[in-house]
């Protein structure tokens, strides 16, 4: 982490100190004087840095979405220079990674998600809108380019985001009936690699294996 | 609904009227009294039937996990009967219609499960454990009879439940990004279909189209 101001520290601790509260009691069940308690801070802190409650709420979800788009962006940068396919699942790569790392906040944030609420609205129409036209914009250069199949990208970017969120949303599912663990690296490589082969197998082309191909090689003998 | 005696029209009314409760306002935000004046009874008939609020949240997790499972203990009835895929299929299909018809009270019960409460460690025990119990099944029959690829069940289980429960838990993203209504026939029926291609393209053996016969019958000229 290097070195850090004594106002970087006390942010850190107080973002910290929510995302467990927010989890384990709630956003409505944690009180500013909880989440100030657990961060060893004076509350007056909390209205400081971040206008309260409601802030810090806002704070969460920023952090998640500027760099879960950040993996997306990079992927539609890449285009042209990396294979289509690639960008792709590097960008998935880098998400599973990025939610392992940050698991309680990525549980925290997909199940805020799930509300109807006033902030919910709002991240929808700026960071979701912005998650589709990048998703969107990976898929159709794919299709352009006859790499990937012609599928609708709305359903595809469905599937595709179930898989991203889900171990993440439900972890303790994922512990107490299978035992696997998604903020572990060993959890995130073979997980990685069942949606890698969902691209493969649902999204990409493959020339080599389909039939006509070979029954035109038989035909021609 | 055909005739119904009071008591079970009460019920009803209570039930329908928690789960809209329950969306919008969420568990803890809604109460007895709330519930009481939507579904236009008195509240001593919550506290008669369901002893309460508490109660009212067992019997919206009872009555979605029971005939959930219920689709899939046909599924394993059917084996043997029918061929593998298409028990599996079958039940996915009937769990899709499930959530659709009830997708408010869908909505609630994935959102819910997603907490670490009581309730839900009791949910996951008994009905989750049956779930996997189930699932394996089927895919274990699917690849002793080699009609499935011998692939981890875990980690497709994994990506099999985060495609049916994602567009049920996240209605509103699906309706604000993408103008897909998941209740509607319109939708379960393509979305189906992007699942039943997920299971033939990943799960299903394909022997026909595998390259090593090919390879064979160009080399057998």
């Amino acid at each position: 982490m290097g070195k850090m101001t004594t106002s970087i520290k006390t942010k850190e601790a107080i973002i910290d100190a929510a995302i467990v509260l927010f989890n384990t009691k709630g956003y409505d069940g944690s009180s500013v004087r909880d989440i100030a308690s657990r961060a060893r801070v004076n509350s007056a802190n909390i209205s400081y840095y971040f206008h309260g409650k409601q802030g810090l709420l806002e704070e969460c979800f920023t952090r998640f979405f500027e760099t879960y788009l950040l993996c997306l962006e990079n992927a539609v940068d890449e285009l042209g220079k990396s294979p289509t396919d690639f960008c792709l699942k590097n960008a998935i790569k880098n998400i599973l990674y990025f939610q392992s790392d940050h698991h309680l906040l990525s549980r925290f944030v997909w199940r805020e998600m799930s509300i109807d609420s006033q902030i919910v609205r709002e991240i929808t129409s700026s960071y979701l809108m912005k998650e589709k036209y990048l998703l969107k914009k990976v898929i159709e250069q794919g299709i352009e380019e006859e790499l990937f199949l012609k599928l609708p990208a709305n359903i595809l970017i469905i599937q595709l985001k179930s898989m991203l969120s889900m171990p993440y949303l439900n972890a303790q599912y994922l512990r107490e009936v299978w035992q696997l663990f998604p903020q572990e690296k060993y959890f995130v490589e073979r997980y990685y690699e069942a949606i890698e082969s969902w691209i493969d197998q649902t999204l990409v082309k493959n020339i080599e294996i389909s039939p006509p191909n070979y029954f035109m090689q038989v035909n021609s003998l």
